[in-house]
């Protein structure tokens, strides 16, 4: 009996169902990779049902010494779901019931294989509204969207969501079951563990259970949609409404080279081709603020030499907008075999500088570069095109995904707004952390998971180690 | 030459300056306290005026296998900035300069003893806004503000400090400078340190400077008054309000007995005595919906009993109330010789619930407990008044103190909302967190702090140790 035999009879002894500990070839395939470049088999994926199924099957791997990789619906892009090497993949999607949905305390409680978008459509069943709106939120379940702290369009106005997260259930690499935090809003009783584990990709434990804080749902919004003849008027338009008084929702930018993308699917989406396309959203409770913060956006974005600003009459136009902007992904995944997706993230006075930089990195390399994302606040998502069996192609890519995280940097931004480190960006950590304030992070890592049981490989660039480009490309799908 | 007139020479070579290094009784005995019940001598009190001071001043005390304990102005309520025995006082004040408000991006870049008034004043000059506002935000510093997560009644809607630190400097223990954040509102490049350090009472490190999210400033503001006749109903009507879709700024709570003790000095501030007064504040860029707002929130008031409903028919009228507000803690001041602070947080829901416990437990051992606070949120502060030279009654407040917070946690709430345990509520941990919790919070203390000289004595429980009860009473003043 292989190891693998004798960890999955194990594991079967846990868990004694049908479908729940799997080691076929074809299983350990489908959940071997996530929504970025990278791709591996785990040992065997298993299916818990409950907190205390999970709790044993980490007794279990921390007696044996394998790795714990913890899984949602793996749509994460930096590949911090994608199973470290000889790991047990612990895929939470069972555990996916909404347990509690407190009108009066404005609270849901969920397992973590809940998807985000049916989390938002039983609040909005009550009025309640939960703002994070990762572009993958149909498929996404909200343990995923914890441990990569996901970002989204409105949380320019809203926040991330770790500024939802009031309570966690954590099973620790040992197996010892903990909660951090609970059904009030302010806490400060102790360490903030509840943001310790967000956004911790899986490395610190496995996020079972979540608390979440719920607003009231905003009554009216506009969507508005404006096109201008340069970039660097689009991004001085983002930092005029910013300081206007009105706070948008949301402002979505598309460069010139992703309308073109959207434009080759979808002819006339965003009507004529033209350097910058920004979307704004507004909303709120009354009627008259939403239209009269829309009218403040229109006329900036007019003083701002908009070639068209088009605003939303109703929402079936508004929806058109928005069904246009989430083409966007699957328009650049057609242009050409491979995109790798980018998440930096600057201060929003660089978005102009920033995009500008990376036009020139694309021409250095030979490259194309699409950049969209949500500008209000500096979060953009720089789509490198290439194909990944053109050798030569892939070392540009990697030549210039490093210079567009240095550019970055130096603009006083981070590598990552919302999609997390994983395996994409850990080898750039230090550059953008400089190495005492990563040696801190080793440290905690290092003090909760001593034997680094948990996704071992992510987030921690590992000294002389492989760099993420090179193994995903010889990882690649 | 004696311990501490070593250590002094030593300082005084970091800190070559006028009043840099102190070491008389009446200055230790000034810098020995905070707003809360305890007082201690640190060894040595020193006002360094650059982070590169305040990393030697670390050094020399790892050399020297002594304790820091960082300070603000002094005014927080649960001990953090109350000396350890034989340490280092680390008084920050002397670094106060707002070193940027970057409007563009709205950001304000301050050293840690900007007193937070002055950060707002500064930052509300430009149209800004940085909303956290404790009630002492008139002498604290912003470093104490984030070293204890401080809250505010305007927290309810715009959350509380740790939702504003972009990026902290914090020197750690062994003198190491790191920073961590930046000034991108989004920032999942590894573990989040900056939530870590916020509200870690300077257990893990000194912080030095903070760079504050700003939002601009709301141009209308209303404030209303609503009296009641029963806790029940003023309670009734909070959830009320927060279920109904309007989110105001502010909601505030007092109770029968806080009203009486603000009538002894300010007679007729808040009308005649009831059971519960409730204040509201709704804001806006809006008139017409601020008013709207208000409308219904007088109107819920109304439909749930309220005695009366006044309505500020200006800045003025708001600014009266909110003068009567502010009136609260110097009245339970006046009552008694001594006031116990208390901080629990419940879920909304449990409001009611906690104060008629409250008064239960008032009952049960003869003390007043007036109750007032952050009633939209659950944050209250009961007041235990007393005299602490009576030694049966300080043995009457230890006990319905822990009567208070064990009702607390039932009600699925904490010990802290805003003012941090310190030596307060340190016996308290394992009863609110469980024994596994408070286990992972010190393994992470041990891992930043392995020598502990940070703050030691402060939010963790000593095994066998005092209980701070019987500690603020051996060194009250």
């Amino acid at each position: 009996m292989s190891v693998s035999d004798a960890l999955a009879a194990d594991l079967r002894r846990i868990l004694p169902y049908e479908r729940a500990v799997l080691t076929s070839d074809e299983d350990l395939i489908a959940y071997g990779f996530d929504a970025a470049w990278f791709e591996a088999r785990a040992l065997v994926v298993v299916m818990p049902r409950s907190v205390q199924e999970v709790a044993a099957i980490h007794r279990l791997a921390e007696r044996a010494g394998i790795a714990i990789t913890p899984r949602g619906m793996g749509s994460g892009l930096s590949g911090g779901a994608v199973p470290s090497q000889r790991a047990i993949l612990v895929n939470l999607t069972r555990m996916n019931r909404i347990l509690e949905i407190d009108r009066i305390n404005s609270v849901a409680v969920v397992e973590s294989g809940v998807i985000t978008a049916d989390l938002q459509s039983a609040v909005e069943a009550q009025g309640l509204f939960y703002p994070p709106d990762p572009s993958s939120l149909r498929q996404s379940a909200i343990g995923g969207n914890i441990a990569e702290n996901a970002g989204g369009a409105r949380c320019l106005k809203y926040g991330v969501t770790s500024d939802y997260v009031m309570a966690l259930q954590v099973v620790l690499p040992d197996g010892t079951i903990i909660r951090t935090g609970g059904k009030t809003v302010k806490n400060v009783t102790g360490y903030d563990l509840r943001s310790l584990f967000t956004g911790a990709e899986g490395t610190l434990g496995t996020i079972t259970e979540a608390t979440l804080r719920l607003l009231p749902k905003p009554k009216f919004a506009r969507t508005a949609l404006a096109r201008f003849g340069s970039i660097e008027s689009a991004a001085a338009c983002v930092t005029a409404v910013m300081t206007s008084g009105v706070m948008p929702a949301a402002i979505e930018l598309l460069d010139r080279l992703t309308l073109e993308c959207v434009n080759d699917i979808q002819p006339g989406a965003f009507g004529e081709i033209c350097d910058a396309v920004l979307i704004f959203s507004v909303d709120g409770n009354y009627e008259a603020g939403v239209n009269g913060d829309m009218e403040i956006v229109a006329a900036i974005a007019k003083e701002h030499d908009a070639l068209q600003v088009f605003v939303a009459a109703d929402d079936a136009q508004a929806g058109e907008v928005w069904n246009a902007r989430r083409a966007v992904s699957p328009a650049l995944a057609r242009r050409r075999p491979n995109k790798l997706s980018e998440d930096i993230c600057v201060p929003r006075s660089a978005v102009a500088q920033i995009i500008v930089r990376i036009r020139e990195i694309a021409a250095k390399y030979g490259l194309e570069i699409p950049v969209f994302g949500h500008a209000g606040d500096g979060n953009l998502h720089p789509n490198i095109l290439c194909d990944r069996r053109d050798a030569d192609e892939v070392e540009r890519v990697r030549q210039a995904g490093r210079e567009i995280f240095e550019s970055a940097v130096v603009l006083g931004g981070t590598l990552s707004g919302e999609h997390g480190i994983g395996l994409l960006k850990k080898q750039f950590m230090e550059l953008d952390l400089g190495s005492d304030t990563l040696a801190l992070m080793r440290r905690i890592k290092d003090a909760i998971d001593p034997q680094n049981i948990m996704n071992p490989g992510k987030i921690f660039p590992e000294p002389g180690g492989a760099d993420a480009f090179h193994l995903g490309a010889q990882t690649s799908k």
